[in-house]
């Protein structure tokens, strides 16, 4: 498929002379592009595809690096990647080595901020147009400091920053989250020039929910799209000049009643829209007389789009391609995964439901993720005891205490990384009080090819601390039904579940749970020499290198703690006082599940007396999007490196030792 | 003072025969009351005595505890305790053993959901209304689990649960924050039944901030209270039965235009107000018409009301009397602090000023505590560089993070316990991206009077897992003064420094702080047979538990670890090598200081050898409002348990010993 405008564009400045209609022809090749290279890699082809125009528009209107564009979320980027420098890597996208699947400071001047949970774009875009106001204002002075990003600003730019503009593009999904609230009532109290573009697809990951998202429907579905000559009239009437605060009023009163626009506006932002975001002819001149406005304050742009535009197996699929694996460009069909165990996700969507099925009291509450945490099953079994929030974690915790108040068992499904989201509702709300919410958390631990934003690396630590709090992590997919049983019996308190994203390990799964004894982990294999104590999937890991470690002639126990609080202190200790060796293995942080062990033990005066204790964790550094296979290499917790660890804390003399990153 | 009326309120039902007449005498004698109290006990008057007409009101007319109350924040819940049989025991507010400053669930039946950080009481009351709503149609089954709430319900109303009211009182400064947002979202689109009811006085801890406070200021100033009249006309032609949706969406036209109340009710809200808080005549009816009202969905009562109404002094003073120590009822004046050193608030924000002095780059960021973390000092001085962000902790740290894009040095001041708002934020758009934003977080350790919902417990265990973080506490107001030197030069990433409530030690402050080398503490005593090594200010104590035991003939080492991340493995490696036991020290919870020694010294092979370590930490519990000194007494952080602590270590014999609980 020749693209010959794209060719010819390795950096936005490139476009900026195109016409018009070499614009909507580079949009054109610009599809198929990311069409083309996703179908090798696999991603977020749909949110990309709606906002190919509103990509080829901006990186076109505005002086991109300098000028600031924020992707909120950033998994709608990939055509914005093969604008900025990133095209020859774009077929490596969410690959080892290879382009993130969200926007990254580290990876190009033009991601001036990364993003992946969603949300952040219109803070991050606020504080830069504040930090643009103030340097300038001081002269310029103070510029390059800080990360980096300055430097990389033509001198131009630095000289005359107060011209510089600052854009943040965020879905409607992203707005029922409190977080662009918090950014908004901000924003519209400070005199800063700062344009939010919002991208409204009426769709986020799931089906919108919440009354903001009603509300956009009811304002786009109320008028037609602006044209062009009435942007220009209510532009013009808007920016030109000072106007006498009387006719402004007298303004924003009609455009109140007429535009219905009043929401945003009365949040102190000036409201334009709606407008036709895959239409440059719109896009173009709107983007043109926005960045030209003289008058400071905030501005929203209400741009409509449709996601998986443009290709049509997207825009046929219920899901409009939101994330695919490799497909057939041709034909749009995904390639099929091989026959499998099912995922965790799947085991504990249908063991929520026998439980459900079986007590009434039971609830499922979810922040907008009800395919990826496997609600969307629960939902259509009881439509009326499934509640998504939005995105909305903080909600979702305290609106689940609430029930629990009342006698209702919520389960809370919220992956572990948009669990930090809702930290102080945990604690604050839910610990503090003692409420029983249940925590599923999923994707804990490393998660392949969507990286260190979305790793699941520090729930242990975070909720570890926190007094009242069950935790248990699943070994396996059994493992996972009983804990979900487990936690649904469990009436005395908060308590939560971890277990990975990805499939399980293929064993039989019962139709229903058993309750496990609280507190109490089980032994796996009885050996002598070493004791190794799994929390969560390692102990796969663990039983392949206990062994490779008895074929060294080395003896091993080998245990899975299930619980890392309360701990198992009788196993501990009695693992603690029969081995040489005690390594616990957790797909966790410091802090967690090894860091809980060792204060136990240490109080106990069990690493007084010559065991050579080793928690393995994961390393402190962030490990970039790769297989988990390979993840886990690089953070030292397959079995060889377990093997290592074991031989060399054996082998250990008392002189000092490298230590471990 | 006499009391006549409210000598006969045991509890609510009591006061629900009385007269309009005798109600109004009722909160004037209940004001008295609350202000009599808290002369004696010091507290939140200001924010109580602009709702006593409000508690009285809402306890006539709702049926509680069957129906739900909810207080925001619960500070301004002490009329509300006074009226719901605690009236006994109010003036032992805040006291140790005493009444929490804040609703508490374990503390009454009155009390259905604990509070003291704001803005979640929509989420909490939203799941007690779908909880109820469920149960009632699943013919009151499965009521009688959970914590227990239900079994206090009075059986005729857990029989007929879909009558249960559900009321969250929240004020205008708490709907700054996004969780509110993302309650009132969530709670537009569903059918249950709530109210909510906005108390607006214009005033939540410090002078309110954001778009949306802007917005109910014009909301109340564009129109008069609403007269009984009206309010009964407007109630009457939406409730009282169902109304065609043509005539319905006219009215809500009409109500648009006429009231200005259009935000709420974009949001899914019917709106009610503005209405006078403290005017009985209009509370009672217009609460009853809402309780009565058999429409489903959720209600928005804007009620205006004065901060420290009805008590002269409070109402002539700038803030209002939010927080005040002991006073004389008659003059209003309260007891003078004995004189001593300054606070660490007060040092730190000296020291943040005397590097913004000397770096126009610095700017600081609070999330609407001016006050409480002294950035009003700064403000004074650095307008432009102050940004007052509303409560909005999510907002504030994502908000930083883009400053610090660019170039500035941003500083956010937030208190350990509210920074928990904020954690993805740090972790996600901070952190990941290695920006340097400098988080100083006042409060860190137990806080006395406000008890275990503001105890900053575990910042150390939910920074410490965090990579690219640094890490400090200060030992005392020198040391917070370098670090705040040492942080404002740290450019190369995200930097944190907790300091606690209160006093410093009364050294003599440098007018400017010297950079510290990062990574590394200090020693400041040297001896050999026990060393004592300390993060934060528990060094004092450590200092006199080494006096003690020096007397006691045990050689003590002490040293100040001043990071806990990175660690100084160099001290860390020289005190476990030359030392028979080892001591940390902190005022953190594990997971913190003491398990990243753990972990060093494990993988570095240093617990092999015989070494006795012992991690002092918070203990697993929740330490309720008491003095610091008796909190850490229970806590086991005070020199005689150091002391114990490191005599039990000594005499440790291999067998196994009772674990510190």
């Amino acid at each position: 498929m020749p693209t010959p405008l794209l060719d010819r564009v390795r950096v936005p400045a490139d476009l900026r002379n195109f016409s018009a209609e070499q614009l909507r022809q580079l949009a054109d090749e610009l599809r198929l592009e990311t069409v083309d290279a996703v179908s090798t890699t696999g991603g977020h082809l749909g949110a990309s595809l709606g906002v190919v125009e509103l990509t080829v528009a901006l990186h076109a209107i505005f002086d991109t690096p300098s000028d600031r564009l924020i992707w909120d979320v950033g998994h709608q980027a990939y055509p914005h990647k093969i604008l900025t420098g990133r095209r020859d890597r774009i077929r490596t996208l969410r690959q080892g080595g290879g382009l993130s699947g969200f926007t990254r400071r580290a990876e190009s001047e033009y991601d001036p901020f990364g993003a992946a949970h969603s949300s952040t774009s219109i803070s991050a875009g606020l504080g830069m147009a504040v930090a643009r106001d103030l340097l300038a204002a001081q002269g310029g002075g103070g510029a390059g400091g800080g990360a980096g990003a300055v430097a990389s600003l033509p001198a131009a730019r630095v000289a005359d920053r107060s011209s510089q503009a600052v854009i943040a593009v965020i879905g409607d999904g992203a707005m029922s989250a409190g977080m662009a609230y918090e950014a908004m009532n901000n924003a519209g109290v400070l005199k800063s020039r700062l344009i939010v573009v919002l991208n409204d697809n009426d769709m986020s990951i799931a089906r919108p929910v919440g009354a903001m998202s009603a509300y956009l429907s009811r304002l786009i579905s109320s008028r037609p799209f602006l044209s062009i000559r009435e942007v220009m009239a209510r532009l013009a009437r808007r920016f030109p000049r000072p106007i006498a605060e009387a006719a402004r009023r007298a303004d924003e009163y009609a455009r109140g009643m007429l535009t219905g626009g009043t929401l945003f506006e009365e949040m102190g932002f000036y409201y334009v829209g709606p407008v036709d975001g895959h239409d440059l002819d719109h896009l173009l001149p709107v983007l043109r007389n926005l960045r030209d406005a003289e008058e400071s304050g905030p501005i929203l742009l209400h741009v409509v789009t449709q996601k998986g535009k443009g290709y049509q197996p997207a825009e046929a699929a219920a899901d409009k391609y939101h994330g695919v694996v490799k497909f057939n460009v041709v034909t749009g069909e995904q390639a099929k995964a091989p026959p499998g165990p099912p995922s965790y996700t799947k085991v504990f969507a249908n063991a929520l439901i026998a439980e459900a099925e079986a007590d009434p009291r039971i609830v499922a509450v979810t922040a907008a993720m009800p395919g990826g945490t496997g609600l969307d099953a629960f939902e259509k079994r009881f439509p009326r005891r499934s509640f998504d929030v939005g995105i909305a974690e903080q909600h979702a915790v305290t609106f689940a205490a609430g029930m629990a108040c009342e006698g209702l068992r919520p389960f809370v499904a919220i992956y572990s990384t948009f669990l930090q989201r809702a930290y102080d509702q945990v604690v604050h709300d839910v610990a503090l009080q003692n409420l029983p919410v249940r925590f599923a958390m999923d994707r804990a631990g490393l998660v392949g090819a969507d990286g260190a934003t979305h790793a699941g690396a520090y729930d242990v630590a975070y909720l570890g601390c926190i007094p009242n709090m069950t935790l248990m992590a699943a070994a396996d997919e059994v493992e996972l039904t009983h804990m979900v049983a487990t936690a649904a019996a469990h009436d005395s308190g908060p308590i939560a579940l971890r277990y990975p994203r990805g499939e399980g390990t293929g064993l039989e799964i019962p139709a229903r749970g058993t309750v496990l004894p609280i507190g109490k982990g089980r032994v796996l294999r009885q050996g002598t020499t070493i004791a190794l104590l799994s929390y969560g999937t390692r102990l796969a890991e663990a039983l392949r290198a206990a062994d490779e470690l008895a074929a060294q002639g080395l003896s091993c126990t080998v245990a899975d703690a299930r619980f890392a609080k309360p701990l198992d202190t009788e196993l501990l200790e009695r693992l603690a006082r029969t081995h040489a060796v005690l390594l616990t293995v957790e797909e966790g942080s410091v802090g967690g599940f090894g860091s809980l062990v060792a204060h136990h033990l240490a109080h106990a005066g069990l690493l007084d007396g010559g065991l050579r204790f080793r928690p393995l964790t994961l390393p402190d550094a962030y490990i970039d999007h790769d297989t988990p296979k390979k993840q886990y290499d690089l953070a030292g917790l397959n079995s060889p490196q377990i093997v290592q660890a074991a031989r060399d804390a054996l082998q250990h003399n008392t002189t000092a030792q490298p230590v471990r990153a």
